[in-house]
């Protein structure tokens, strides 16, 4: 079983977007094991659409579109495939109904070229639309391949493909061996090192494959297991991640694609009714408002400080005007006095402060990047910690946050396991 | 001139990584003024990949390969080439002695796959990899397509496409007529609602094609005129966007890509001498995090308050235990004393304030997404205004921000002009 995604759309080949319909499609086909060795993007070009849908139809057992299927002139997609199959588009009365009722609602009047939307090629099985007005369709054909007709906006897109379209795929191909992921996030170690630990499992991969992404400031491995059985993957899935552990489990700080740090340490910080607050200088905010994002975190953080200029330092959070003089604004005296200050003024439990260069110029002749946090911690002595980031600006304030949650997470683990 | 964009590597194919490369390299040919009908994704299998390459080379001037450079044994695509060209792969010698003192720098043993990220095919240009160690290639046919070879790593990829392959394309193929584009950036507008304003001139669009684009909390519009000439192109660009300004041009807030709401207000308040502070609940930070962001932005914002607990409005910003007991803290009363507390706190110009319900539940009474933000401008008297926001909890926290800054923006456009 073998599956190419073909996107129609002029605004893709001219880089104007990104294809992310083909990512969630392949994504999806990908759990459902069948195999996609090839993915097209064409424009809005009845002539050239022909050609791809030919080659893709020779050399698969499904090819799935998506785009075009809108109510404007260069939306051409289903009549090209109904050509090529040699059917007539018929309309699907329910999603007809939906666009009549829509126009009638907003006391517009409905063009002629709207029924469009409802028209699907006829033999096949029409898609809902949950968040626009054009119809999908899966075709099944007895003497080429397959077809699956998709709307291109990503919003109507994603949700038709993942509840009108994959239980469709999934009843039609029955039980494909399928895949099983887990996801494994990391924090404090490169693409590049972690790749180095892990050379021989990398390397030896066989029932698993590990495969390692590097986002924004993290680095995630995703193990997929093939497998006849979800408690046959577990096992498997299992194994791999005991060997990672063994080589670099210190910087795992959890699991799963819509995991965070954050989220992982706020979520460890409200189980264990433990306060904070911040005082901000290069971050300005930042940390504040990362915590601000996880819902419930209202219960251990009352609120904080932004102290950009030494004023600020002084007059918000009580740094000793001695303590700039002699040492400072970029220095662990000051980090230290931010954070106790800060937890001070509002009674936590504990405080985290970031003062450094966060660039493009450097700050009392230290260069950007170059930052003290501080972190007061229940009854131990509040320490100051230096760290040397690269990138512009944003990319240092950024790994300041990362940074400092990261020390806390590790904080809260030496006091008792965290919850991944 | 025909090109198509085919990027090689398995873990697109599997959604693991999204497809980026094509995008930036069909922006790059757009500019070139160099048509591109097709992209094709494959995976990192020699068969499969002959067989694009072949139906690629059939149907365009130019075949552009990503991916699949580098040492380990999924890296065919050259070899692939080579074969498909009957040429050999011969050594760049700058490029190996790169890679050899990399190795000898790090201490580490250079194993033979190495020495692959120096071969190109013979007869093509080498191109030179500022990112990484593997050698890119532009290879000229007088009898089949050309192709360009480029690595995978979108970081490797985009540095040498721009830096090194695009001169060597605009050198080969002369003057195409070039495609010029602006970018016209609106906030306080959606995508529909722009569309449908300007639906005249979209349905009409000849020399100049206008393309709305929906972003996180903004809309784009790209112009693009096809001219032999930059000043016949701006002309163009001009007349059309006169006409778009007399439909929308109140919601216009700046031009091109790498433009923001923020860093249009932050500039003008530098440019002003205004400074500025703020209070925030349900932002927690964002705000000032967001303003933070813009290098400069030191000379005018001294810091400032994050009150997400009543007690911290109190202690922090001085919003009377009376204001909240008798109005509640999503109030207009309440938004107004925390802009008014910060700015006089800190002494500065103008004070920006959040107070509202991020979400998921609702408080006192009122859903996600009412939000009450308190503007201290100048000698005005302070206001406060509401806002009903859709979406998640960061969503709700982001354009509250938005709001905050575009309020902003018009109130210093009043006393006059931005330049955008």
């Amino acid at each position: 079983m073998q599956a190419e995604i073909i996107a129609v759309g002029t605004e893709i080949l001219l880089g104007q977007i990104t294809n992310t319909n083909s990512t969630h499609i392949a994504q999806g086909l990908a759990e459902l094991g069948i195999d996609s060795y090839y993915q097209t993007v064409v424009g809005d070009n009845p002539a050239r659409l022909a050609t791809v849908i030919e080659i893709a139809a020779q050399r698969n057992d499904l090819v799935i579109l998506s785009g075009g299927l809108g109510p404007t002139k260069d939306d051409l997609t289903k009549q090209t495939l109904a050509k090529y199959l040699n059917v007539p588009l018929v309309e699907d009365t329910a999603a007809m109904q939906v666009i009549t009722d829509r126009f009638a609602q907003t006391h517009k009047t409905m063009t002629a070229n709207n029924r469009l939307q409802a028209l699907y090629p006829a033999g096949a099985t029409p898609l809902t639309n949950h968040n626009g007005l054009a119809v999908g369709a899966f075709y099944q054909s007895p003497d080429s391949a397959d077809f699956l007709l998709l709307p291109g906006p990503p919003r109507e897109m994603t949700m038709m493909f993942d509840t009108e379209a994959k239980p469709q795929l999934q009843a039609a191909y029955g039980q494909q061996a399928q895949i099983y992921s887990r996801v494994l996030r990391f924090f404090g170690i490169g693409e590049s090192q972690l790749v180095t630990e892990l050379k021989t499992l990398i390397d030896d991969q066989q029932a698993v494959t590990i495969a390692p992404y590097a986002k924004t400031n993290e680095v995630t491995l995703r193990l997929s297991a093939q497998a006849a059985t979800k408690a046959e993957a577990t096992a498997a899935l299992d194994t791999v991640e005991a060997q990672i552990k063994a080589k670099v489990g210190d910087y795992l700080y959890g699991y799963g694609d819509d995991n965070s740090l954050v989220a992982v340490v706020i979520k460890t910080m409200i189980d264990r009714q433990l306060s904070i607050t911040g005082a901000e200088s290069l971050t300005a905010g930042l940390f504040q408002s990362t915590i601000g994002g996880v819902p419930g975190v209202s219960a251990i953080f009352p609120g904080g400080f932004v102290t950009y200029a030494n004023t600020a330092k002084h007059q918000l959070v009580n740094v000793p005007q001695a303590t700039i003089d002699h040492d400072g604004v970029v220095s662990e005296a000051t980090a230290i006095a931010m954070a106790d200050g800060a937890r001070q003024q509002l009674a936590t439990d504990t405080a985290l402060s970031f003062t450094g260069v966060a660039g493009p110029d450097a700050l009392e002749g230290q260069p950007a990047g170059t930052v003290w946090i501080g972190l007061a911690y229940r009854d131990q002595p509040t320490e100051g910690r230096l760290y040397h980031f690269a990138g512009d600006r944003q990319r240092i304030r950024e790994r300041s946050v990362m940074a400092g949650l990261d020390w806390l997470r590790r904080k809260l683990a030496a006091e008792a396991p965290i919850e991944k």
